[in-house]
């Protein structure tokens, strides 16, 4: 039985199987059972490895030997590749050896033929991948990061992996971790005078990203075109389904950008083209999460011509319909999510807001010449789950940033960048897990990613 | 003149034009001036624009207007192709746009025309892409990592964002570092009964993940084969040239995985074709990485099968070769790196040593069942850098790995995952930076990331 499992080790998956091979084909497959039915003559396996949100089914004689076989298990079968009487492949096994025994009466937290709530499944994080609609999330996420990085790469872009620990706090929200070696024997033996002890490693404070935007603006003075899928972290007390602690941005950066449509433009089609080929390598998956987070599988934004307004277009329209708004509108800051859903319900597509105030957008944002209360940035809006990138041109004038009133101490640096050879540079940042749950209807983000952090949980 | 430059913004960057071009072709192109060099008639522009290291040369009329033309500046140009004298293309251009001045008589610490040690280059970090062997390194990183998702979703692997905040701190090294939010008033404003302040946020001690494997084995139990590509910290006071406080880990884990030898057979298959793909994406890069800090291009390792031999084999090497080295050999310790670079010589050929005593590895380890003493282990090692990679079985009984003496406390999860369905799996890591100094040959590891960060220095 060894002898045949390896002889037939070369055999795909059952993702590749079901692609590739044909009936009458001789193979072995390895997996786990997910749900076992006995009729008289034979017995009839589900079987998954990880490869497909599709069933497997295995069929084997129905022999006293085979009567342990029970979901959890993990078996390898080796037979022919025949059709089930509703079309599809399914493998007729000669021979089926157990590899691993399942023993989910001793306490496995799942019930095979069961659908758990997401909330229940994420109470169990380390077992939760065993969970078809968590693989399946894992899988297209796996597909959405390929996909990012073919694109990207295709329009010559270089990736930089931008540092997790910074001295920095960017955007000075104040929101962000902190970091120190766990050892006090490391810190003293490391300490020098004059620095507080707890920052003898660095000899400064050191925090975790909040974003890679200024150090990757650091490396477009060198490269012209880069972007980053990063780590972020923020230290927010938000329980709500649109937050995390510990997340994914991609942040892209172009040299010689010069106006706010070719970023809307480059935005717009870089999502477009991502989407379609994750549709095309993940379409089952994303099906499958779909269906089980009962969300709409068509993305209608895919097919029209995204909208541009300005900051004060949208405010009059907000205004014009403020009764059937849930939030009062604020001049202030910015737009709620309930009217950023109601501005893409009005426009009937994705829109970006262009030609923000000044006062609520961050020092690095290029200032407007002929309206010194305006910069050149962008939000992008998407049905469901609303802003979905912020974007701008950077300030290039070195002057102008030096005097901004929100300009972060010790950032003399990023204002050096302009002094040298200040070409005209902007860029964009997206939360990679808020795009995941836009293309699978996820609820709660906590769902998109495999480990989530959020406040009074870091399990494992 | 703008209106020239938008007429022609379509046309590729200058690597793209060296490939796809010919003479004749009118075009424009955008860069920084890396070096001006007048003559009778013509002045002559080195232009660079983040895409190459290849120079490219701008042949202007020597106009009283482009008099002001110098090193640091960023221009457009518009004109046609032509070959130079020497065989490569240049732009022969009519007009000439200054896009922004370079003003390096300002501070710039670089001089354009000398070559800089990488120390002196580093202490510049935010101005460092700007420096050709950086940004070529830049490009290297980039298309190293590309090769290796192309490769891994290629064999069917899935890519996990493995955690970076951790409760547990993996191989019990005990340099982590600890992290918690900044801010006071959201740590009180979140303490709860019984937990001390500094853990308020998440409930518990939270450090900055070591490694992604244990993570990593979790996913695998429903993904079958799956893979990272991470940030990982470690809090050492350490100075060498081999070691940051934050660096990259590639990482993968296989379900089915019984033997050593598939496991070293997967990973010398592995590095050969991702490596063979960056020479064909990046050799360019890698020859200019590689001539500036004087290193060996060829890199024969491609070419010979690579060995396997037994920890005991290898010491009895050692031991009959002890007047050749550097280091007196230890039993407790493993190999230095001076008898790791010994072992790859004796050799010919990289080499996997498998087979180590149990008391020198992790107790994540598959103990083998003929010799307790000894666990299915490997380590590979490669000239130059010595260890690249270590890997294991991983031990697939409950009971065996429960009473391991260093199984951490508040490990109960990574036992479970063997507990229901516990399939025979194995995997190994990689540090990403030591293998880009393998490939590169550039010497310290703090230039072949964006950002270095190690003991007494985040900068940025």
């Amino acid at each position: 039985m060894l002898f045949l499992r390896r002889f037939y080790s070369k055999s795909g998956r059952i993702a590749q199987i079901l692609k590739t091979n044909k009936p009458g084909d001789s193979l072995a497959i390895q997996g786990w059972i997910k749900n076992v039915r006995r009729l008289k003559n034979n017995t009839f396996l589900d079987i998954n490895d990880g490869s497909t949100s599709s069933r497997f089914q295995v069929v084997v004689p129905r022999t006293p030997e085979n009567q342990h076989l029970a979901p959890g298990s993990v078996i390898a079968a080796v037979g022919k590749i025949q059709v089930a009487p509703n079309g599809s492949f399914e493998l007729h096994a000669n021979q089926v050896e157990m590899l691993a025994e399942g023993r989910l009466q001793e306490g496995y937290p799942f019930s095979p033929k069961q659908k758990h709530p997401p909330e229940y499944v994420r109470e169990h994080l380390h077992l939760r991948s065993r969970v078809d609609f968590v693989a399946a999330q894992m899988r297209v996420r796996h597909k959405a990061q390929k996909a990012i990085h073919d694109y990207m790469d295709d329009q010559d872009f270089v990736q930089i992996n931008t540092p997790l620990l910074t001295t920095n706090d960017c955007e000075g929200a104040g929101e962000v971790f902190r970091v120190q070696p766990d050892s006090q024997d490391l810190l003293k033996q490391m300490n020098r005078p004059n620095i507080p002890m707890e920052q003898s490693y660095f000899d400064s404070k050191v925090f975790l990203s909040v974003s890679g935007q200024l150090h990757l603006e650091a490396m477009t003075y060198g490269l012209g075109k880069t972007y980053t899928l990063s780590p972020a972290f923020r230290a927010e007390n938000s329980k709500s389904p649109l937050h995390l602690a510990e997340f994914y941005m991609f942040e892209a950066e172009l040299a010689h950008l010069e106006e706010m449509e070719k970023l809307a433009q480059f935005i717009e089609q870089m999502l477009k083209s991502v989407t379609n080929r994750l549709l095309e390598t993940s379409g089952e998956d994303l099906s499958f999460c779909q269906r089980n987070s009962n969300s709409n599988s068509d993305l209608p934004w895919l097919q029209v011509p995204w909208k541009i307004m300005s900051y004060d277009e949208a405010l009059q329209v907000l205004q014009e319909n403020k009764d059937s708004l849930k939030t009062p509108i604020s001049l202030n800051e910015g737009f709620s999510k309930d009217q950023e859903l109601f501005l893409v319900a009005h426009c009937g597509a994705p829109v970006f807001v262009v030609d923000w105030p000044a006062q609520q957008k961050p020092f690095y944002m290029k200032v407007s010449r002929s309206n010194p209360n305006r910069v050149h940035a962008l939000d992008l809006l998407m049905p469901a789950v609303g802003e979905l990138c912020g974007g701008s041109l950077r300030e290039s004038d070195p002057a102008i940033l030096k005097s901004h009133p929100h300009l972060p101490k010790d950032l003399e640096w990023y204002v050096d960048l302009r002094k040298y050879g200040g070409v005209p540079t902007g860029g964009f940042g997206m939360g990679f897990e808020r795009y995941l749950q836009l293309v699978t209807g996820v609820k709660n983000i906590r769902d998109v990613i495999p480990f989530p952090r959020y406040p009074h949980s870091c399990k494992m």
